[in-house]
């Protein structure tokens, strides 16, 4: 992770205190180990379905990630998802089938909401965010806060694993050439599918050549990220998109074939060049890497390029029928997921939209500060 | 496999004489396998490289399939790529370093040759042929003879194993509502690259997203394929490809992608049915095989379609871009190989192309009979 | 499979009606697709857990074997477990959680039970059954049913799947040499754990080297069938065992590495004779095969030797510690499972143990027969 | 890597220059990796085979580790394996079909070898070498260069990838305990067979139960490691071993199941007291990871502990035929191969067996020592 700072802002003497709800699941657990020494962000708070409430999180968690449990974090006890939480933040790494109502009742008591999840990724008011490509589309939140009557909360969420790095790698070349239509066809990894997930009886040696919903969210989120805010809701970029998704027998990192109509004529050259230097609106450096080994990016070798946070591109190419052809990886886990999140809370921090103004229920000689809306 | 008849033809009381060139690799073996056993065709040959010649055929192979090595094939010893072998015609499995001369040289000792390699694939006097496909292509035999000065002799080719399967599909979609432009990305089983081919260390928990040569493979021979024989050459059949080839770690079964724009309006159902009822050239039953849930085909499960014969379709789609995506899978190396080339001499067989005319060196009784150029 | 009789026994003109119990599972799928076209047996019941008891067997299974649900079979409607299904016998291959009370109610309403589940498999008065190994052990049954007061069910089990081709390679030692102790540390396969079972993001690339309960079970199964019955209990082989479990990413088979002691002093070619003649007390003809490759045997490619029944032996080798050394290999869902069970049905139905009173509640025609216990 | 001291050592202005003999196969490449900042070592040469002689090093390999080459390594020229190197000292990563002379040739001429290669590992006066094991051993090395005529040079190896996690796990049981005898069986990765090594169609879903040659090194390594030098020759260990070797479709670590008889009665609790406190040797800390959870140490999740130098031990549990049982794990590139040629450099480095005397042909202003055999 490439913090956008890599030290406390100046003027402040502690970190923000953040939430996961949805702690014990795949997403949470690397959201979990991220926040372990994060400049910024300090984890004070695990919550999760009822099963899990009230026990250590060290007890509550069936861990997956190959460095141990932070010691922080596997001593906090698993809260439910009341809106109670002792933080100045939560992230959402919930199930979408109990996300949706639970997201807006933490935003409708204070919390602003970073989601990694669907719910509202398309709702007219929500932002969908990658911070190196649409971070202006932060301006739809005093939106959101009025239509909804939210006081100092609101839910920004991140996209779809398999679109995070899609768009990362998207954005440069819309910028400098225009899009106009887009095929993609995905190689995704188990681990996006959570824990249990796959079972190994179906994906051993195998390919199953169906996610349920996945090309839905890849044909229509794209639209929202590369669009713009206008005032008062988005506007859809217009591009063409037609996917098809997959599952492989990987563990991690999505692999993605592109052919892509341009608007503008550009070389070989050209393309490669714009994916390089990709000037991007906040300070992450590099999060498109471009191979020249003709047989790269492999899922096993190049899912960690940039702490796992940027999107690897190779086989630069032209296609016979639109005008070029490429292939793509990103980290399903870490730019796709977890790290999304992240990035999208320091955004949000580096743009003053957390405060650390609630009180710590432990703290007793804290100073109460009435919430107001902004 | 399903021969096209299932006895000797009336009138005869011997089995064509086989040879098979490069009979040790991959697709040699599949080829002595499915000899055995066959009611037109016994296997009486057996070539490799110097380096396996003049070993018993079971020493000199590292067999790599799960029923054991036939038994008529094992006593036999392997020999040389010199055209003297006692056989009514032989099929080619060699390697493409060395396939070229060594076909026209067996072709020019008057042997019909029924190559699996890429080599004269697309020349334009040479059939590159699928029996339900393009059997009319054959007309060019009797051109190839004259231009090219051969006496009985001529070659066939069958189609790459990933071009094999999706021929298949396309053509009963190009008869009944002509096809305009194509994207392919395919997920290929490591078996397509022979033994030892794909090394472990590429490919456990990873996919390869390059094969050498397979994209332009693909984007020429269909059109070929597709085309049709003008009397004197091959017309191609104009369709616009853009293929995108991947290794996966499966075992065996090339699944592909496919995103097609058709010449007439069709629904879905249209196109099921247009697949379903595949009425083609040749007595083949039902080469295609359509599925209807949402999740198939599968290379581990469908692989065996048609005892690996039959092209596996399923997710018949709209496509947002152009008309239909639908999702395809043959076995690489039975339709796509060693299947493709014996069902070619199958077809040669029935259409008269084969004779019975050599006699066997191990049969002094038999007489001599001067080969005569057609 | 190789039934002991390939058709009707003489005098009969019906087969015998069996009921699978949790025929949805991984193991009860396997018994409605080996029920299919068996010369005995007739599938008319299936049964399951409440959640699927009313639907069409083909609505409530999520089938996951390469050949289609067998026609017959998809059209049966799912029953609950209550003891009152149209069918002389039953198989179980009920979840553990549920088998043992089940199991005992289906003896007690007159159903010979023939279980694959491991709760009654350790009792004092249950065998536990290999055919070609202790088919002696029926003699358990008429005291089962006296101890039990059942009248004419009873309950027979088959052993635990690593255990099953393990001791049908020990008992021609056993015979031939006497044993002493032996280590065993198994490989495998992810379908012993049923569907969804082993997660992929637990097993892809990975080994797990721990099996709940399985150790256990490889230690104490063995003692019982390659003991014998003294006519009022079972008496322990007394054979020492150390078990090492490990779970790999292999689909089908289980692979076994054993180091034996043995009573007699014993060439390897002795130990070799011993295991390839391996005259057992049933017809079934070569349970154990013996393969001379120092690389065999393998679990895909040999997993399937005898139609999945047989036991394949490779690498028979001295042991520095011991007396010998070798490898073995069986197929965990057919020789570990279904197949076993269905070779135990197929021992009692020669054997009288079953028989063809029960009336079908669809047969109004059929004459009622009172249910004696033997 | 934990080098045994973190800088220079004292009174020294440069570090050791090392060559690499056998740089472009996979262990070379680890080695080229890990000596990249090394505190005591620099790469100034690496040779192969003639194939890859005389081109950039960055030409000459196919590059397998995740990181990139190391830029310093990369402009490197592949020299030949003439022991005419610019460099202190070499590590021998050459293949055993060259390694025996090749080394012999580089001790002769002067220069210490520090060997993986498993040509002189069982030679009576060369040392088989794991410092936190056996350093002691160093004191073969007069002796040898006293037999062979050798100068300042001489040959060190170190074990077989499968034997060098074993050993650091039973040397703490023998020191505390005594050891009578074992049983290991191995589940063994990819990368121990080089690349392109194992072909994908041999493992993939597959477990090969044959690694040529292992299971004799398995069992006679050990012997010598944990054995003595007596002053003229080294003294087995006499612990009776036996030991199965199989392939398995994991990228990287050894996994082995072992039981284990001791001379001394010990508990569970006194066992893996012993494996943690390891108070070995040399300042290498934790050589031994134990691990509580069931179902632990699994290669995937655990291979990388101690930055891969750790042998991870779990499941310690009684035998019931021997005493204790347990599961290990070690990386077998780094523990067992160039980790442990580079920790055995240290050593020698650490006790004064290196020297700088050799000088750079690239450093005219170098005075010149002459070579004096100790």
């Amino acid at each position: 992770m490439s913090p956008v700072r890599s030290s406390l802002e100046p003027g402040f003497d502690r970190k923000f205190r953040a939430g996961v709800l949805g702690a014990t699941g795949t997403v949470g657990q690397r959201l979990v180990q991220l926040l372990a020494d994060h400049p910024w962000f300090e984890l004070t708070e695990v919550a999760a379905s009822e099963r899990s409430s009230g026990k250590k999180y060290s007890d509550a968690v069936n861990w997956h990630l190959e460095s141990p449990i932070p010691s922080a974090a596997a001593n906090l006890v698993v809260k439910g998802l009341d809106p109670t939480l002792d933080c100045d933040f939560v992230f959402s790494a919930l199930d979408s089938s109990v996300a949706g109502p639970a997201e807006e009742d933490f935003a409708r008591a204070g919390y602003p909401v970073v989601s990694n999840s669907k719910n509202h990724r398309m709702s007219p008011d929500v932002p969908l965010l990658i911070p190196e490509v649409n971070a202006a589309h932060l301006e739809a939140i005093p939106v959101q806060r009025k239509n909804r009557g939210y006081g100092s909360g609101f839910i920004v969420t991140n996209p779809n694993c398999s679109t995070a790095g899609l768009v990362l790698v998207l954005k440069p070349l819309a910028d400098a050439f225009g899009l106009e239509k887009m095929f993609v066809v995905t190689l995704q990894a188990v681990s996006g599918a959570g824990y249990p997930g796959v079972p190994s009886l179906d994906i051993l040696g195998n390919v199953v050549p169906f996610i349920s919903g996945e090309e839905e969210k890849m044909e229509a989120e794209p639209q929202k990220l590369l669009g713009r805010w206008d005032g008062s809701r988005f506007v859809e970029a217009g591009l063409g998109i037609s996917a098809h998704c997959n599952r492989v027998p990987v563990e991690n990192g999505h692999l993605e074939c592109l052919s892509i109509s341009l608007k503008k004529i550009a070389t070989l050259r050209e393309v490669r060049e714009a994916l390089r230097i990709a000037v991007l609106p906040t300070a992450v450096k590099n999060p498109v890497v471009v191979l020249e080994e003709e047989n790269r990016p492999q899922p096993r070798r190049d899912v960690n390029a940039g702490n796992g946070m940027a999107a690897v591109v190779g086989r630069v190419r032209e296609c016979p029928l639109l005008d070029i052809k490429l292939t793509l990886l990103s980290h399903n886990l870490l730019r796709g997921a977890a790290g999304a999140a992240l990035l999208n809370a320091e955004l949000l921090a580096s743009r003053g939209f957390l405060t650390r103004s609630r009180i710590a229920a432990s703290d007793p000689a804290a100073v109460p500060v009435i919430q107001v809306a902004e």
